[in-house]
């Protein structure tokens, strides 16, 4: 390097590859078109026309990364799933404000790129896309030398979703007395992840393809389990009008995502008797002698998704949801969280 | 960190941190609020309501990062441009195509948020909306610990713009003797940098505060040049149906960009000597030894923006863009773009 001509590619980006990598992700996208998708991959901007028949569409958008549950994706040599988590993120991140997706972009940034991996992690990105009827519209694969580990990459994201204004869900007519209703989480969704491996990989010396203790998995696949989507679950109930509120519960766990629901004057209780802690998360705090608080602050705890409702209609949205849904609390008149029977 | 209860903050994770940043980056959201802006910050996704008047609406949306651009900024200690950078790149991608953009969210990854460089970062990207009249709806700040080196983070944007759908600017109008035009860059913008910083730091060993060679000004403030934004350029020519076709000179040069905007079967012929070449490309060929045809496929070369219009309209457009503006070419029926008199 510290002589001769200088090209792009001697110095560390290689647009042919870019190239390839397009080409290769180029179907994927094509798979989640829809209707209202105008523009063909390669366009500056990507095209969605506005679905017809909404009167006062208002457009609900939302960012996210999957933080370093990519640095167990790395260990694992397993790519093709956290596009998922970035996707199904986003997606919940929209549906608490009651919107349906239409369409989301993603941002990959790698310090080289290698001809298997951007389309494998762009085939979970596209995936999840299809599950969740919206469009992978565009999106940008950077080459950043110097910035990223060999072998590693960051993964960002964006979704936008339309609501009905009369319809989106925004907390205000919640009251005390209200019901919360919970959804689990299928795993520890794309939160608390520097803390769960200093546990897993440093204090219990595991490797990725370990047993998980007490399950029959590997130690990968149990921190990889893919962060759900709650869309089909509470799709049924968006237009009702009585799902007064939601919650996705992401980083800082119940305490930090309730509340931000929640209209002002008013908290929760939570009925910690109400469902059964799972197994990865009692593993970890005994892995890491993390304090049951702590892990309330950091982890969903199993509980990935709260819906509140009237206390007469607690019962019928509980039936709409299906049997994994629980009642887990109600609405109090004390700002703040209060975990009962922790 | 290997023995005694672990804690999120001690594996790395400093939720009051990023709950300090939030606050402190509030105030510059709320000066960028619109009448269509209906979420406070905090909300799980931004609310914005689509401004009416528009008969069929098509959204345009485009995702970007800024790059090894910002290596520059972490080697000068100056984090409030690059924002700029970013939100300047993200609307002229969706201006190509005849949009005016709405909303702006952002990623930023950083190993540990520090207090004071989390909101000069975002106060760029606030600036540059407050700039070209769209709302900051929202974001996300990563704390990645592992992932990024000390003072190091990586920034991605998104935007949404709006254009009638009869109003969108595709390129298929586009025929063989159309002229071109073009609107000069600021400097690098945000492509290159890989190649630009090897360059520069590496060959000719200078460093951020050196002067640059021949301009009044510092390596790092060359480098750092904000990326333009040519949305009040071009906004006075957005509903007049004279601009048949648009492209944004981004990575991959013009060679690389001007084709996406052209129908299939026609290329372009560039004149060279119809500008001249900025002294920092000069700088840059000379120092790293960069074949003039290698400096075309990776930076702009000056040309920041390319329009296309009828041999009839040339002039008038050439008028309303104002004296920094000239004609750069013309559309041909070979494809490919021709570098004459390179």
């Amino acid at each position: 390097m510290s002589s001769g001509d200088l090209t792009y590619r001697a110095a560390g980006v290689d647009l042919d590859a870019a190239e390839r990598a397009k080409r290769a992700i180029g179907p994927m996208l094509d798979a989640t078109r829809d209707a209202n998708t105008l523009s063909e991959l390669g366009a500056f901007g990507g095209l969605y026309a506005l679905p017809p028949g909404v009167d006062a569409p208002v457009l609900v958008a939302s960012a996210d990364g999957v933080g370093t549950k990519l640095k167990v994706a790395f260990a694992a040599g397993l790519h093709d799933t956290v596009g998922q988590d970035l996707v199904n993120h986003c997606v919940n991140d929209v549906l608490v404000q009651g919107a349906r997706p239409l369409f989301f972009l993603d941002y990959l940034a790698t310090g080289k790129i290698e001809d298997g991996v951007v389309p494998e992690i762009v085939s979970g990105v596209a995936r999840a896309c299809r599950e969740n009827g919206c469009a992978l519209l565009g999106g940008e694969t950077a080459e950043m030398p110097d910035f990223y580990a060999r072998g590693e990459y960051d993964l960002a994201g964006f979704v936008v979703g339309m609501a009905e204004r009369d319809r989106l869900i925004d907390g205000t007519r919640v009251e005390p007395g209200d019901r919360l209703l919970a959804l689990p989480a299928s795993g520890l969704h794309t939160n608390g992840f520097t803390l769960a491996r200093r546990v897993v990989f440093e204090r219990m010396g595991l490797q990725p393809d370990d047993p998980f203790p007490g399950e029959g998995a590997t130690v990968a696949d149990v921190l990889l389990r893919v962060h759900r989507s709650y869309l089909s679950a509470v799709a049924p109930l968006l237009d009702g009008g009585r799902v007064k509120a939601m919650a996705h519960v992401t980083g800082g766990g119940i305490e930090g995502n309730l509340p931000r629901a929640l209209p002002a004057g008013t908290g929760a209780r939570i009925d910690c008797r109400s469902w059964p802690i799972p197994n990865v998360f009692q593993v970890l705090a005994e892995g890491g002698g993390v304090k049951k608080r702590e892990m309330f602050r950091v982890f969903n705890m199993g509980v990935g998704m709260i819906l509140v409702a009237s206390p007469d209609d607690a019962n019928d949205l509980l039936a709409v949801l299906g049997e994994g849904a629980w009642a887990l609390g109600q609405v109090t008149s004390t700002p703040g969280v209060e975990l009962e029977a922790l």
